[in-house]
């Protein structure tokens, strides 16, 4: 059963069968991992959340420990892992618009250069194949070079997770499946601050966009790489 | 009360609260309407719905009132008005990674090239000031003029309207608001093959990066912009 | 001996030896033909060149021919090709700041819908892998779906071919090699209706971000790929 | 005269003529500048020269004193300066195709990231109005958050300087114009290796997507800014 199973009426199901929404796009040849966001402002601290303004809590930290298994078994098998981190200028000359939706927040444990709120999570380490660069927008792929470093390196596939699911994980979805890339999402490494948007989130996405797929596919798919390419 | 009241907890708000998030951005000085894929395909027919694979049915029919209404009263005060129309070659070289998602249905009432499912909805009559173009990907922003086009006559407000809300609206929201454009959506004029995606998506754009309205506000906002031009 | 060979000084060769400028890029795995603009505003025709504003006159008609051979001998061995049309509304809707550089011509030997000048070139027939489409900028990536054809065919190498060299190849080759895919310019197959511009851009593009080479080298690379594929 | 008028034939001019090419943009009502690539590597040092494998020499150091007198003549009035530094990995994960047609200088006088050869040149001084930021490409909007500063600050207008011209300078001109910007180019404040492909490049922008005008045209248009702002 899938997380969003439970919201979805007979009447939608009956929507998604005459369209054929949903089938699988699959991995293709060559895959990268994009971690978005994992920071520590995203994830806040166990029991002092109320200090970290934009924190998704428990489930973020949860998640947290998944992506880094993905990322290590990215990097067992030099697939490339790149991570963005959301940072704006304390003094407000980057946020544009978005500064009309949120305050600026002038906390240490925001998205602000400089603060430990912007770094990211301890638990990942990115490796020697991998990229770490700012995005200012919620697509990582909006006014950065992510583009052009898959390109450079034939990915055709990105596994993508980090937070939050209906922001930035979304964004990012629907630029990599416009560039006609394929994109996957496992479930349990992407995590949201709203249940019933991080639900209905991989639901859309799921059946439109990327294929969202539990965790252990994903793992199992890249350990699948390292035993091939070790047969001769 | 908002459409996605409902959905939310009291921890839900208390996230919200504590995040400060869905403030007003408000219009700026210059706004147009991008009408998204308002076309036969995506409305269907009454009492015909069945033979329309992609139909959002009696919501969506109720929405082209609506974004008929959007359009004539920017057409009357010469606010250019832009459509997209979704279509697809029918030997699907063009479709991409969404072939993988979905089958290439091979129906007059799909958004093929030449069909009737691919023309936009009678209701909706572009004028002088507008301009229509064909997209491929769900945002209207991706692989197309649109955001020249906006540059060019220096908007900075875009009234964003169509279908369908959790895929191509969505999209077309996260890039306006990334390219730092004022995002308004009147909740009237979208809509959605599926209720829950509707009021979730609604939900997480108007937290973050547009402005959810009732549909009177933006007829109002473009009646008063009249009423100043007519002013020595 | 280049092109631009006899533009150079000896100050410009010890320039270009200390930076270690200009090595070749060579093809890649994968290629595709991009025709740029090969419309008939651009060719004119013979005798006539005075209707035809913006013809770059003989040298253009006899790129075309040049043009057509990689077109055909890609069409032989399936590697796809995209044919940009540089097209603008006859009322001036779409022109933008190149309006302001360049008077909108209301001429039906110009690139205006619907006229015969936009018309593509006689002598190319897009074949059945190939696309033709409208581009309203220079560069055919600039607010086209081009990158994402590119993408979904796993395209690693573009050759660039058409007009005119120091406008809309040059802004081509730049967006090619800024997504890092390898851009190959055979030299008999772009033309300007300037040829101090054409003799420079071909140096410029060639000392940073193509290749440019002999019409005869793609032509035997085509064919050598050929001579692979039947190879069982 | 221009820079280019030498290099012109009698057939050139006729060209020219005839399609109406190279009317003035002129400046918009809210310009920024854009400084491209105004570091230390591509300037090198007076008398060695020869220890910085992309220096353009003389012509370089000349130009970076017009280019500060843009930079404090716009920060003057408050006008926004936009600087970018082309900055690759040392190990040369982000070079992609460009490390096929140049090789990876490692010297500490080129552009990697944390060497001198990197940094802005000393007599720019970025001011509390300006972003900094770092580019991998030749466009100063291919992949960076360019276009959505400009769009936050309804910029319309860009004046262009720094280096080099037939490359960068080149580049971010024709995304300037493809985005309806108006594009300004200050002849003295542009500098380039080759001074032949400095002068052409002037040429060819001017005649489609910039104006190239003298310095001191520029500086007096800002200065003008200045006294209508102070007139009550």
């Amino acid at each position: 059963m899938t997380p969003w199973d439970s919201f979805l009426t007979e009447q939608d199901r009956a929507v998604l069968t005459r369209g054929r929404f949903g089938r699988r796009m699959g991995f293709g040849r060559r895959p990268a991992v994009v971690v978005i966001d994992a920071q520590r402002y995203m994830v806040g601290e166990s029991g002092n959340d109320a200090a970290w303004p934009s924190s998704c809590g428990e489930v973020g930290r949860q998640a947290v420990a998944c992506i880094a298994r993905v990322v290590r078994a990215a990097q067992a098998r030099a697939v490339p892992c790149f991570f963005t981190r959301f940072e704006l200028d304390p003094e407000g000359t980057d946020i544009g618009v978005y500064g009309l939706k949120r305050d600026l927040l002038h906390s240490p444990h925001w998205c602000l250069a400089g603060t430990p709120g912007a770094q990211l999570v301890p638990e990942l380490v990115p490796g020697p194949h991998d990229i770490v660069f700012v995005k200012k927008k919620p697509s990582g792929f909006h006014g950065t070079p992510l583009l052009g470093y898959l390109l450079d390196r034939q990915i055709d596939t990105v596994v993508i997770v980090g937070g939050a699911t209906s922001n930035c994980i979304r964004a990012t979805v629907f630029d990599a499946s416009s560039y006609n890339l394929r994109a996957i999402v496992p479930q349990e490494a992407v995590f949201d601050r709203i249940p019933i948007s991080h639900a209905i989130s991989l639901f859309d996405m799921d059946r439109q966009f990327a294929d969202v797929v539990p965790l252990q596919q994903v793992l199992d798919h890249l350990d699948m790489r390292q035993d091939e390419s070790a047969t001769p």
